[in-house]
């Protein structure tokens, strides 16, 4: 495992040399959370924490220290507070695949404001990424219905973590399985995938190549049929195949189409496959998808069986970032919690001031939730019924709403930084659990309905004051 | 340096056992090269060669075979061989910094046709992705002009290879440093940047921190000034301040702001500052940047010194994929060599056969390139002064034109694994005098003219032959 302490903004480390010697005693709170959710969703599909998990503690190795002394920043007195650097930050967080809305925390740190400051850059780039791609695999899944997902954009991601977390994450989003050889091993998720054009090329002529293919896997041939021609050359060469392959046997997997007009090329394979007695093999696209052009070709009709989808999952190319930001909340000084705020120009961008708990909402005694509701970590929201909510989005119309007859459920929970990995796939089977008990309209792919996230009357009273107050 | 040979899509494992079993002494060459450039510009700047390096030469754990045997797909001979890997093949790459157009080989990759196989989604994952953030850099810093730009997007970065690897490519692009302490590290590259909203806000009132940070760094304070107001309270704060920094000795960097309308308040911000007596204070500004909205802003004559640009430069969220590919173009059995071609229903995806060159071509005794040239690697371009040239974009009206009283330079070196790595900043220097060297209209970020890269008579001929042939 790298050490990924460094990967840290240099303010960071100079705000950190402050405040250890201003306020080395001082506890601070940070959370994160973002403001829009990608795609113009409604809702991210939160993850990345076990990446975090295993990044952190942070610590400062000898080579560390000499490094940060070349810069000639700060004093012995830090580099020595660096070079002793004793983790004692806590962390909640809102557990992976959960669905989560925008300005409720994610993810809250509260340790020595010279160790939590630090941790900002790390967990936002986590954070961010991951969530990024679960939340776009979940569009893409959606669009797909029933049909799987396979994740093949390794090739088109932003670096190597980018593949090998970004399949994790679109695991966790939806994805049945991940091209990506080292995600398979490191997360123990399914990998799949067939042949390159180059398989096609290396050999004398298709059906040659095709002839090889099933022989050495003559239970898993998926034949990628347009290197010369889908259906003059391409699909004729793999019936052939097929139905050598039955005579010996073995029942063929199918084909796969990675250019050209999928919904056209699509219908006339599957006649031909159909006709020639195979309509159990399936098809296979793969050529620049998105949940849009999924939900397109669907829409049409297109026969497609399975979806392997690249460079628009890999790096949510349609809307590839996610702005999590990590926000001072309060800080504690001589016992006394002092809620802090950060005021803007634009109303938008004020945040929630305290340590906080966000709860999700459901209508009394069943699985269906409404809303979610931010609260201050010391108000017994769990136990109450009712209560006047007030919208944490300063746009809204409707300030404020008398809720009644729902059970709260805290989201929020304590890290431990020992925990065990989850498999991504259990992980995944958790978020459609949470995505099922949302309401439908939250989840159109195009202008969903807003879910409200509302805040306490305690909460929506402190913001208030310290709007003013400053 | 984590071991990276598993980060390879499965097919690429299947297709290597199976030409590990047919042609285990069969040699190929493989190309990299990409067919459109990132935000409709001209050419791409290489970048990641490095990093690929770095992750050479492929070799297998005994852990990583217990894995590709539980998966339950290849014999015992495959992974005998996977764990007797003999890494023998040969790279050419044009070098990182260096200006490159659609078509032309970026790489190339020579070797036994089940290793070659293999590489294909390493080498594609990491310079698809440093080759993006270069290019974007080259953008952005085109665009500011001499004020120089920070890298600061580690926290919106896909994971922390997009922040670490990003930040490098930003400054071979370049950037004149960034915020990533870790690439700092690593990479020999200045760091920079200077405080928080929650430093202001951990203090009791904006004046009192910015007076604490001049304490810590009285010669390095640059202060962030909005946190509560920019005019009426962030820079007459800091103005009081650089008095008193200044009554001590010290003189001030100057002020950032993150929020608002950056022109007029850079505008606003400059005359207070200047009123006061701090005319070289300087303003550096970290909203939401690219190289759209710097241009834009200095249209207008806002008055800005530094730009720190995150996000959008280290995702390039407006054209966030580089579709670079990696094609067969040659095989060699029984020591002949054996061009091969990609056909496609689309005309500009058929590929270039052969193992080639590409050579810049230079008006006779100048610093001007006007033009790119691929020819047969054995073919003696380097010594003709003219010939006839076909236009390697399919699309092009002007199929041959008559080349004469030029120098072609060879762009394609051999890579050397053991090579020293250069720091980035002096790839920087490099790929600036690269770029000066081409047509200024190519270089324009909107709507830039084409540069042309043709092909020789002898490659042209040899494409029609192989397309008509299939």
């Amino acid at each position: 495992m790298r050490n990924l302490s460094l990967l840290t903004d240099l303010y960071e480390f100079s705000m950190a040399n402050g405040f250890q010697k201003d306020m080395l005693e001082t506890r601070a709170t940070f959370d994160i959370f973002f403001r829009k959710v990608p795609d113009q969703g409604s809702f991210v599909i939160t993850a990345g924490l076990q990446q975090i998990i295993d990044a952190l503690p942070f610590s400062f190795t000898p080579e560390d220290i000499d490094y940060f002394r070349s810069l000639h920043l700060w004093g012995d007195d830090f580099l020595d507070f660096l070079a002793n650097f004793k983790f004692d930050c806590h962390l909640r967080a809102i557990p992976e695949g959960t669905p989560v809305f925008p300005r409720e925390s994610l993810m809250t740190v509260e340790g020595p404001i010279a160790q939590a400051q630090l941790l900002e850059t790390l967990l936002l780039t986590i954070l961010n990424h991951e969530s990024l791609i679960a939340t776009k695999a979940r569009r893409i899944t959606f669009a797909a219905g029933d049909r799987p997902i396979m994740e093949f954009g390794a090739r088109r991601a932003q670096g190597p973590d980018s593949a090998i977390y970004g399949a994790r994450a679109a695991v966790i989003g939806g994805a049945a399985s991940t091209s990506n050889v080292l995600a398979g091993k490191l997360f123990n998720v399914p990998v799949a995938g067939t042949m390159a054009h180059s398989w096609i090329e290396a050999y004398p002529d298709e059906l040659t190549a095709f002839r090889q293919w099933a022989k050495y896997y003559p239970d898993n041939s998926a034949l990628l049929v347009d290197t010369y021609d889908v259906l003059s050359s391409g699909v004729p060469n793999a019936i052939t195949v097929f139905k050598e392959l039955r005579a010996k046997g073995h029942e063929p997997v199918g084909i796969r189409i990675d250019s050209g007009d999928i919904a056209s090329l699509s219908r006339q394979a599957r006649k031909l496959l159909d006709d020639a007695g195979f309509p159990k093999a399936k098809i296979t696209i793969s050529n620049a998808l998105d949940e849009n052009i999924i939900e397109s070709l669907l829409h049409q009709g297109a026969p497609i069986d399975n979806f392997g989808v690249g460079e628009k999952l890999i790096t949510s190319s349609s809307s590839p970032v996610l702005s999590g930001v990590y926000k001072l909340a309060a800080i504690e000084e001589d016992g006394k919690l002092i809620p802090k705020i950060k005021i803007s120009d634009s109303r938008e961008k004020v945040t929630i001031p305290g340590q906080k708990q966000v709860y999700r909402l459901y209508r009394h005694n069943t699985n269906d939730a409404f809303a979610d509701l931010i609260a201050l970590i010391d108000e017994p929201v769990a136990d109450q019924h009712e209560l006047n909510a007030y919208d944490s989005n300063p746009l809204s119309v409707n300030k404020v709403q008398k809720l009644n007859d729902f059970d709260a459920v805290p989201l929020l929970q304590p890290v431990d930084l020992n925990q065990h990995a989850s498999n991504p796939l259990d992980i995944q089977t958790f978020s459609k659990q949470a995505i099922a008990e949302l309401p439908d309209e939250t989840k159109r792919l195009t202008n969903p309905d807003t879910y409200h996230v509302y805040m306490t009357t305690k909460l929506a009273e402190l913001q208030d004051e310290l709007v003013n107050g400053n």
